[in-house]
């Protein structure tokens, strides 16, 4: 079997940074002198409590997150934020604006429905949520709680590339884009990202509370689920070795300038890609060219009979992880941060030569 | 910084088999040919899937499951079922049994009293949680839908060596002593284990369900936290990497001559420790000698001012993790199923001459 490591466009899990992975290895099967690796020790020891430290120290570097933020690693996935929002902050007889841009934004209204009265602010449903709904024509509730929205649609391809405007706090599931552009953090109450796109290994859930949003949660709730609990204190074992990885992820990530260095770089990949699809004959983008997202590239062959060929072809050049979801259809190149320029060069290589082979190039038809 | 492994008594996060280690660091960065490590690769991909898939057919294989039995993989921890299982079994309006036997076992309990009326059926709170109430003064409803407790007590260093009587079903928090011995499943409807004690890393926990007890659950759930969403299918991105550890270690445990293997090994580990206690003039074990964990042995000195040392001294001869919990004291040795017995057998030396140091020792009075 080849030990070779080939481009990975997985939409999630998704490729980790190289030097992240082989640094983590050379940590097997002993943690610095600890006589254990970092699976084995305790949640209470320094070694491990220094490295939970550091993470959150590297988030708040790059994010600028002031005392006001606190930083919980969460075991269960981002779809338990969508349950785990409303419960805390969906106010009994109140209500809460959700913006549904794809099949994430809406499990989250769902979850919310099973406790209260969410306001369905907006919805791209009717376009297969091919583009995000102009917020001119949202239905903003003023009693409104928080506004509720997912800031990157994986399946879809679809971005939001402006902060909505809203009265209240924002609560943003910022799973697939997260710390790859800057955030306007004043706008926000609470932002939740599973790892296993930008940050991490699955596994684990990123979430940033504001102090002030936190105080104003509803009582009596689970102990597990309120996040005061978790704000407060290391109340139960964190995912260890997954809060180990995101450390070393945000290391990387500061190593490369921050978030505004992966922003120019994500800039350029996704730059790339658009470009070859829209100079071609034969592919096409799926997401509306304002909407498009800088983390998932969703396209489709001119010609969809070509699609399954494609996919096989890509993935014996080494290029995985290109199929579209099943809900779209075609193709999709998830390009996190984690993603190098030279995959995308690889991809765009690969898309211009089996356009060439199957006869479809602009110059073939000359 | 030394890379050797020490022995870990660790109580969790807790040890896990060299070989376990060595393997996963062999995949790194390159997972069997997948281009990527396992951390990398979708959920959905046919190389995770293999790996859930083995992960399941171990578990059937060691535990004798037949095909009445669910097996999920869910994040979140052992103490996120502390809610779960009473929202999906507490039936409204009715009652269920709690066995109150040490921390968890009464957090389980607060947990189920948000909820609706719990039973408390017994509780070791007035020892100090030393011993398991005896079963003739339980004080257990007719009318329970389910008898919960937690089958050994790692803070206190007691277990279970009986199944509890009832005439409903069981559910078990086998966290501290999963497939360490054989389970007489037919009394069981739920067994649940956070899997940083003896099958794994932590981030995941394994729960099992009996199908007819999974059908008698309320209705209108939150779907994360319904059962019935991960029994059915997989629903969300489960916690890859730590499946893939637990995969292992079943694997590992298979080798040993799976769950009766294994449970001799843990009673000629416990036997030695327990030998060594009670044959000596300066350690005595807290647990009710009837009550004694095999799984974690917790111990004092008879000369109290003596603990301090023992755990810095013990810890210089690489003797990891013996520090006992705040709520005891003293010194806790978590000897799991992955604890070889050469690092007991090291212990034991050093209680020995620790003993004889410190001019305890039997011999030395004479």
């Amino acid at each position: 079997m080849s030990s070779e490591r080939l481009h990975n466009f997985s939409a999630g899990p998704a490729s980790l940074p190289q030097e992240v992975i082989l640094a983590a290895k050379r940590e097997l099967p002993v943690y610095r002198g600890t006589g254990a690796s970092v699976m084995e020790i305790s949640h209470r020891s320094p070694a491990y409590t220094a490295i939970e430290a550091s993470a959150r120290d590297r988030l708040r570097r790059l994010l600028g997150l002031g005392d006001k933020w606190h930083i919980l690693f969460l075991g269960g996935g981002a779809s338990m934020q969508f349950h785990q929002v409303p419960l805390n902050f969906l106010p009994p007889g109140g209500t809460a604006d959700y913006v549904v841009t794809g099949t994430w934004a809406r499990k989250a209204f769902v979850e919310a429905a099973k406790l209260g009265r969410p306001n369905l602010a907006a919805s791209g449903e009717e376009d297969n949520y091919a583009r995000i709904p102009a917020q001119s024509k949202w239905q903003q509730r003023e009693d409104s709680r928080y506004l509720h929205y997912c800031s990157n649609n994986t399946i879809f391809g679809t971005q939001f590339h402006r902060t909505p405007e809203a009265d209240c706090p924002l609560v943003c599931d910022a799973s697939s884009d997260f710390l790859s552009h800057p955030i306007d953090l004043d706008r926000y109450g609470l932002i939740y990202a599973g790892a296993q796109k930008n940050i991490g290994p699955a596994g684990v859930t990123v979430v940033l509370i504001r102090d002030d949003f936190l105080n104003n949660r509803n009582s009596g709730l689970p102990t597990m689920l309120d996040y005061g609990t978790h704000a407060a204190k290391c109340f139960n074992t964190p995912p260890v070795y997954a809060v180990y990885m995101v450390e070393k992820v945000l290391g990387w990530l500061e190593a490369q300038g921050g978030i505004a260095g992966i922003q120019g770089i994500n800039t350029q990949k996704a730059g790339l890609l658009y470009d070859a699809i829209d100079a071609s004959e034969l592919y096409r983008g799926v997401a509306h060219y304002d909407d498009r997202s800088q983390m998932n590239v969703t396209f489709r062959l001119t010609d969809p009979a070509l699609e399954p060929r494609f996919c096989v072809e890509a993935n014996e050049e080494g290029l995985l992880g290109l199929k579209g979801h099943r809900s779209v259809g075609g193709m999709r190149a998830s390009i996190y941060n984690a993603c190098p320029l030279e995959a995308v060069e690889a991809l765009v290589d690969f898309m211009r030569e089996f356009e060439c082979r199957s006869g479809h190039a602009a110059d073939a038809n000359v």
